[in-house]
């Protein structure tokens, strides 16, 4: 009988080795994690190990306040941000954390990603926020927590379960969705999304975002009640 | 003995398997039909399924006025727009969707892609035209139907047979062509079309179209009755 | 016993081939010639015949008129353009055509590709020029070989052993060497080139050409009498 | 008993066989190199050999004065450049040299690529530089010599063992680190961080360097005694 502990190390390992099948990752630079929200429990990938030799028994169990529960390896440096997501945004579970190079270019320049067209729009309720610059304080304090706070307080006006992603300022994006595979999903829609915005403002400097109406059409065509996308 | 609905829903589904073989697609982000003129008969991809497990059998068969004839499963939500091509364009025989990453910056960014070159100038006898933004009224109604009618409005000066493509404002291209693995065809080329001449406009932002003989050597070279390119 | 010819032949299909091998062409946009100066014989692509598909007996064979000496298919819609190349550069073997995405950008913006580096010294001993737009005179009289001669006028003042290549305007590169492989390498570095040089001119619009030392430096270290590089 | 020498020549050559596997080069565009500082010998690739046809009986075997002590081809055209570092650099172990594109871009430009975020300070403390043009002098002496001294004199205020990586004007990066699989890594993460770089810059052209702080957070979070990334 395999337990909900069991199947959820088996979808964050699964989840994990997508990243570099989806080109997300170079090296050891991305992670996923997933929640069992019942026991309070997150699982994660361990700091630094190559995703070619990652295995199910790599993965380091946590609790939300990030004592480890089971594990032999040291977790990703970046759970202290996972911790805190986990803890603030109550629908999310799981969460990923990649430098993939498109969405990167856009936090390494300091902006948001606007809304442009309707690939965006299906997942994105709108401009997929960057950050404000950290302060020296925050950096040089509880580092990695302080980037799950900063998150939080870029959430304050915003719905997190409508904008699953976000740039960190000068560094790289986290998404995140219902479990881990859906953070996957939507760290690839982001990456594409990342991608096409550049190359629209490039061949129309003074572009402002896609029309209102278009945006509420194609959001909710593929979420919430009316949603009509799909086989379901 | 193999029916004429049979061949076509085999083309159908190979054609729809070669968008991800061509870097078309990204997850379930396309779709393309055929038509049987004779007997009235549309067959199309099925909503949200991954291309990796689509199957013959999965198709849906819809006629002309968007009653399903046969399949199982829902159609793609696109399948209205779909139909208003058919309906509007009498002598194409096959139709592709994608949100293929060049062509969906173009328009993204609002823009027709001008013909700046022979590779164009082979497939597309003039600009491929971008579509006018979509009315408020148009988004909230049947707004899949509506997407074919404002293609269609598009193509009131124009004719679909020497432009076999078009970019919906805000959203991606459509193409077409005599069969679906034809429709497919002009998908590639358009993609390829609309990455370089987002190239020669960095390289000269003060780019003009072709030189229209240019053009018209090219588009005649490979059409109509004058053609002397291939074996044929 | 192979027979020169039917080692030239070999030669031409390999080329040929490498041409989607090294992502040089989508569907047939592309052909490779090569000559066996001693009988005065070309060997070429046939027009229009897919890549996958392609078989030695599928190669034409001319002679420098033009004339079909051998084979049951037409040849490359180009070939009038490969056989001015060869009357009027008497050094070279081979010839290859594509529209290779960077190349063939730069060529529809209607610019030539100035040396900003040493990996354009190593092979190209300048700019890779763009020719003047064709008139209508010449595109609508005999196209193909009035390309060639545009390409032959763009060599006047300079020598086509040391600028293996050339862009034709609104159109897209045509490259050569002393054989088949020569011209197909030729056509991967040109291709490298133009990225390479597209990228630098954004980061620095201001930008000019290299030092003209350090070209005559790279050029002569791999050509001539006294190259170093390499094992011979 | 694998000797040292032989464990050093087996090293090499995995590396250079990596420079393809990541894309780094075209052709035989690459190579690196490897010391063992106890015997003073430096092995390095074969000058202008393929890299599918590599064997370690290739590689060549020299002193740091770059008489050859083993061998029977002759070393890399860029032999001469990788000694002026191992003579100046005491620390590192491993010398990569490539024109990957996107480092190369900035080489020919003549810009240093800035630190605009995390992915940078993991790996490079502070600006990669570019070194000044050559003067004719140079080039028309020891020019690969030369090449090595020009690095040098850049890093004349800068420590090598935080800033693993150099673009030469006009020319392409060399890279370095502790062995020569940690000097491919570098160059791996060097070509990454110059595409985000260059992105980032078209996305926001006034955009200045990282924050100090958060740089030598990032950069000491994986290096020198107070790392805490990774499982050791």
């Amino acid at each position: 009988m395999i337990t909900v502990l069991q199947s959820l190390k088996q979808a964050v390992l699964q989840a994990n080795l997508a990243l570099p099948q989806y080109g997300l990752v170079t090296f050891t630079w991305g992670n996923v994690s997933g929640i069992d929200r019942d026991q309070g429990l997150v699982v994660i990938k361990p700091s630094g190990v190559p995703y070619p030799q990652l295995t199910i028994d790599d993965l380091v169990v946590l609790n939300l306040e990030g004592a480890i529960v089971e594990g032999r390896l040291k977790p990703s440096s970046d759970t202290p941000t996972h911790l805190e997501l986990y803890r603030n945004f109550p629908d999310i579970g799981g969460i990923v954390h990649t430098h993939s190079s498109w969405a990167t270019s856009w936090a390494q320049a300091g902006r948001g990603i606007p809304a442009l067209g309707t690939t965006h729009g299906d997942y994105f309720y709108g401009e997929v926020p960057c950050t404000r610059k950290m302060t020296a304080t925050e950096i040089n304090g509880a580092y990695e927590w302080e980037t799950g706070r900063v998150i939080v307080e870029t959430f304050q006006e915003r719905d997190p379960n409508q904008i699953p992603g976000v740039l960190v300022h000068s560094h790289a994006p986290f998404c995140w969705g219902k479990d881990p595979d859906d953070a996957v999903h939507h760290a690839v829609v982001l990456e594409e999304v990342a991608k096409m915005a550049y190359r629209s403002y490039v061949l129309n400097s003074g572009l402002t975002p896609m029309d209102q109406t278009l945006l509420d059409r194609h959001f909710l065509r593929k979420h919430g009640k009316k949603a009509y996308y799909g086989q379901v």
